[in-house]
């Protein structure tokens, strides 16, 4: 596949297979209430900080070096050492617009299927190969509405948290299309069979999944309450056999 | 801790923490579809397949042969290699009264968060120590009411599914008590300081909680097309940022 077929497949496969997730469409029409909005905030912040791991990871495992020096730079730009606010930094700063501090940011719990999924993403990085780690990350090809649709939402419908937390999805927009040009160029680069291509489709893939993990975990904690009446749980717990 | 105060213990942190997940709550009350009850079957085989790995990644990891012994005997029964019905093939039956084949249950792909739930499982048993592992199957001192309610829910609600399903679910409750036994005199044997009963209570919330995201995963993939209206959803998309 030459470069637009794949970017075709790459589409059909990661946006195609189902829609928006709810907890998205909640968020974008502004219908999460300040606890759920810093549910997503906070739970999110585990993703956050893995994925500059997830990054160093597939750096370990690369043996050529004109990949390892792109990869770095993708690093220094997630670790927040060159103009862009880091993964971390960037998040921590959003939440203290929404009025978590650092403290409960980092002492909070992380609810398990988020752990489990994310988890899972930085695993991925270690049992694949390095080449499928960073066609894992092609999933961040179609950020850019997303992060469109959400800097828009927190401007018209979450106007409580303080225009600061915009700045880190500031700076992800503007350097989304360079960082999304490095990981394809790899992609197209060392995926030299329609086989490569596949799996790095796949990759990308699983990466979408474990967002939609991450946002499936979340929505049940803030909805499961009203999604079985409280008559019906009462006295009832949950088991495993 | 004694025996009762941790069997307390484990109680209060493994069913105390939260209420009954809604999709069992739906289960033992009859409310799910067909379809949604096969989904269940379809995606929890995964849960089924990977115990028995589970078992074996902590045999692998025990330098004590009085625990390789009682555990041997474990993975006997829950391989099916006594009387019992094996988890893998126990499952096999279920589906195949509700009308799922093997071929389809062997070739169906599992949803995500069923997915990252289960491998962060056998993830817990190859990161931690062989105690620990044997620990967290203490979630299933709780498993004996849970079968009580599901059996009760299959004959009064889901007759569709042949009166064959239920035998493994039948097996189960009959060795349960014997199983919970052993790993229970593991635990009482071998943690020796209130830090390592601890550490086991918190093993066996650990499986507590990959049983919990494993069903938030199945209930979104059920519930997720009403939780949020087509017209709403109409042209989203899932993206990740």
């Amino acid at each position: 596949m030459g470069r637009e077929e794949f970017l075709r497949a790459l589409r059909t496969n990661v946006l195609g297979r189902r829609k928006m997730h709810p907890l998205m469409v909640l968020l974008h029409e502004g219908e999460l209430s300040r606890e759920q909005l810093k549910s997503w905030i906070v739970n999110r912040f585990y993703f956050q900080e893995n994925v500059p791991v997830k990054d160093a990871v597939i750096l370990s495992k690369c043996p050529e070096p004109d990949v390892r020096r792109l990869w770095i730079s993708r690093l220094l730009r997630r670790e927040g050492m060159q103009r862009e606010l880091g993964d971390v930094e960037g998040w921590v700063e959003l939440a203290t617009a929404a009025g978590i501090s650092r403290e409960r940011l980092m002492g909070s719990r992380v609810l398990p299927g988020v752990r489990f999924a994310v988890d899972s993403y930085v695993n991925f990085a270690r049992t694949s190969s390095w080449l499928e780690g960073v066609a894992a990350s092609l999933v961040e090809q179609f950020a850019k509405e997303e992060l469109l649709a959400r800097i828009d939402a927190f401007k018209r419908h979450y106007s409580w948290v303080a225009p600061s937390g915009l700045k880190f999805f500031m700076s992800r927009l503007a350097a989304v299309d360079e960082s999304n040009e490095v990981a394809l160029g790899i992609v197209m680069k060392y995926c030299i069979t329609r086989k490569a291509q596949n799996r790095a489709v796949s990759s990308a893939v699983f990466a979408s999944d474990v967002n939609w993990s991450i946002n499936d975990a979340i929505y049940m904690d803030a909805f499961s309450q009203s999604l079985a009446s409280p008559e019906r749980e009462k006295g009832r717990h949950q088991t495993a056999s």
